[in-house]
């Protein structure tokens, strides 16, 4: 508390990296690249999985779990997956330590206890699931399978950040399999809207839908879905995909199943994600130079009351008052804190809390004994204000539904603000750069394209949106013709 | 269904591991030691958590994550901990695959992406957590710290059984460290009881509580509480355990912190868990030779309604009945499913849901309709009766409450009249070998006794049980002096 935060204009990556950790978000470990989830983020992320499983679970889906470990022979059986994840993976090799016998205490691997078959820690798991669904599907009337898995997955990333690319990462991963394509079609639209409204309308974070480029596309699927947010440093964060894998996973692992003519046909697969990058994107939609910012939703402690008081006598007054609204706070489902710390002073409480992002922050001290009010102040928008002790449950109820949508429509403002459309090279160039966000353009389809205005500019296909209109025009790069206009940005 | 089970009495160990695998709950998966947890069995696990985590949370816990993990350097710092899990850990050697170039399509791992230090999966995770836990404590006012977390672990065990004892399990692990060693022995406690309650009142199992034998004690820990379950065939299940680290953790790992009067002290730790076994537990302690028994409170499905009839105008009019009773019996939190396969005929659902130990089967059948009655049958005592519709949703959440009531006394009584005093090696052999179960005799108290004791006899000290009374006695095998009864048992 006693430092203040890295200015996001300073520079928004040292502000990102700094937040996290003095928010009690989350911290490096002693482990290359992985990280701690500390208490206070933790609990955040459990917001985000109730409600992602209330949601999985509302269409259908029901929770299993697979195992850690994809030995070798499997991992590698469906081609396209096996290489897009070949070169990050770690990689068990052995199965027992020994004592050293030239270092007294210390241990080492034992030459003896190398596995037959090496073992990679899943980095996703459609391959152990698909090896499984084999036994599983006979019939028709075996199908859909409808699962989702809650898991850790290991992608052996050698530039980390906190959140936003971590060797171990948590997640959710979703696969199904059905009977036809237009059905596993159906499935990744379902989920990928599913992602859409939980982002908007739980994290508060509007989202552009739409499919990725076949460059940019999950490695063993046909299409690929996603939802792309905008950052508040003009850079694009993907924040969750959702898979039509084809046939290619049953292909792989041989999942047939006898349809109702009594005829063997392959089965038609969907995968679909979301991790705790989503942290990171939450972050940097709402937060700002004071600290973080969290949508009602979200937030752990959504009402956090401080006692300002100089006698025991007041305090003692104080808490009674709190008390009785602390008790009607819950009633209405509100999570409610009353810092009544000793040993720090009112001051250091607003900073810490508003570090923390409580959206809702109450005051009350002698004045408002006597007047019968309490001071409100909101994280927000740094607003307060002064409030009767009358029906200020139900105010502040509803003052945090406000919030909840004042900051959607914030996000969504900046956001829309920030999606322009370019006719040519020099404009896209000077956009990116200069305001950054969302570059709307037309683009000739092809991957060369994509790969040299990549290398030129960093910025990446981030989707072709789902509502892009068909329009003549041509491609920014090349001047071939094209159909519909792609968005490019920076990204995460 | 087509099969009947294995009973019991003609093989218990090939009854359990068919149930298992028959009645959905899990299965063996194509990594050597490791279970796909299937949806219904996570179902079930889903609703061991809940309760778990709203006990831990409601006794002060914090939910977090930490790394999979451990540098080898880290993992072996506390030593006694490290020397227990040496041999039994899988060690993660290399971060990335190649193409193989002599097998076209194949992949081998790449030796020059080999780690500069091997990384254990965790085992458990007492050395990453203390390793964090340096960071996070420097005076007394950060302590307590009460932190859980919910994660898979991997012990590389040679033998494995579905959820007994598999190679990759998950657990919950609770890592707390205090300033004073009352408080932390105080909280050892508290969590054995706080896992006993679970056990008795959700589980409906009944437990001693006891501390183990310094053999039996988790490596690293000063002191190890548990408890301790019987399962139907006589075996002891260790079914959680909470250990008091004393300073062996914070020696190992440094920390120290600041008391009142500004001195450094170590601080004091304790870990507890509770796993996927439980899910053993829960089988072997209620189910019979038809199948799964559930408790009430753990079942995915409470009630299942099957209807009975010739004709679709039956079959509409019994599903307006039902929708009825759904609507009532869901108001009351019970959940409901109507078994409407056209498929399937009543016996083979009868079977089905029998095998997957729904606690309450209703029927209905035209003459219900008549007569305005349903059949209901409770899983646990294979009893049937016929009982008017009126009231009877209240009727039905009431049996629920009975059942799980029934199911605990029920096993409480054979938990009791299986734990036989013995007052010399003949009688405790006899004992163990005709009637199985505790057996309650004297022990000397050293290690040598306990290991020859197992040498001959296979049983093991499960527990000395807290609430073992001092008597004057003399050690079973070896006549020497001793002042308290433990608890003998063969175990899984």
């Amino acid at each position: 508390m006693s430092k203040n935060l890295t200015t996001r204009s300073e520079d928004y990556s040292k502000w990102y990296n700094e937040l996290v950790v003095k928010a009690d978000l989350a911290e490096n470990s002693g482990v290359r690249g992985c990280m701690v989830i500390k208490p206070y983020g933790y609990a955040i992320w459990e917001k985000m999985q109730g409600e992602l499983d209330r949601k999985f679970k509302e269409t259908g889906h029901q929770n299993a779990y697979f195992p850690l470990f994809v030995p070798k022979s499997m991992f590698e059986a469906e081609e396209k997956n096996a290489e897009g994840f070949a070169k990050e993976c770690a990689i068990v090799t052995h199965y027992r330590l020994k004592n050293d016998p030239d270092k007294p205490g210390k241990l080492m691997v034992d030459p003896n206890a190398k596995l037959e078959e090496e073992l990679i820690v899943r980095p996703t798991s459609e391959a152990i699931i698909w090896s499984t669904y084999k036994g599983w599907v006979q019939s028709y009337r075996d199908l859909p399978l409808l699962i989702n898995q809650w898991a850790n997955v290991v992608r052996w990333e050698m530039r980390t950040r906190l959140f936003l690319r971590t060797a171990e990462f948590l997640w959710q991963e979703g696969h199904t399999a059905h009977a036809t394509r237009e059905e596993a079609v159906e499935e990744s639209e379902k989920m990928m809207n599913v992602y859409a409204d939980f982002a908007e309308n739980f994290m508060a974070i509007p989202v552009v839908r739409g499919i990725k480029t076949e460059t940019e596309r999950f490695a063993g699927a046909e299409e690929t879905y996603c939802i792309e947010a905008l950052m508040q440093d003009g850079k694009a964060l993907q924040a969750g995909t959702s898979h039509f894998l084809g046939q290619n996973f049953a292909k792989a692992f041989d999942v047939k199943f006898a349809n109702a003519e009594g005829t063997q046909e392959y089965v038609w697969g969907t995968s679909w994600g979301v991790s705790t990058r989503l942290m990171g994107a939450l972050v940097m939609t709402h937060s700002d130079d004071k600290g973080l910012v969290l949508p009602p939703n979200l937030a752990p402690i959504q009402v956090v009351i401080v006692p300002i008081h100089k006698t025991d006598e007041q305090l003692d007054q104080i808490t009674a008052e709190v008390n009785v609204l602390t008790a009607q706070l819950q009633k209405l489902g509100v999570s409610v804190k009353f810092d009544n710390r000793t040993t720090q002073k009112p001051g250091f409480k607003f900073a810490e809390w508003e570090l923390k992002g409580v959206p809702v922050r109450i005051a009350i001290g002698p004045k408002d004994l006597e007047n019968g009010t309490f001071e409100i102040a909101r994280r927000d928008t740094a607003t307060k204000e002064v409030v009767s002790k009358d029906g200020i449950a139900n105010y502040i109820s509803d003052l945090l539904e406000q919030i909840q949508k004042d900051l959607f429509n914030t996000a969504l403002e900046y956001r829309n603000s920030h999606i322009t459309k370019v006719e040519n090279f020099e404009e896209f160039k000077s956009v990116l750069n200069d305001k950054g966000g969302f570059v709307s353009a037309h683009w000739d389809g092809t991957a060369a394209t994509e790969e040299r205005i990549q290398e030129l500019t960093k910025a990446t296909i981030r989707c072709i949106p789902l509502d892009a209109v068909e329009e003549v025009g041509t491609c920014v790069f090349t001047g071939n013709p094209s159909t519909k206009r792609v968005l490019f940005a920076k990204a995460y």
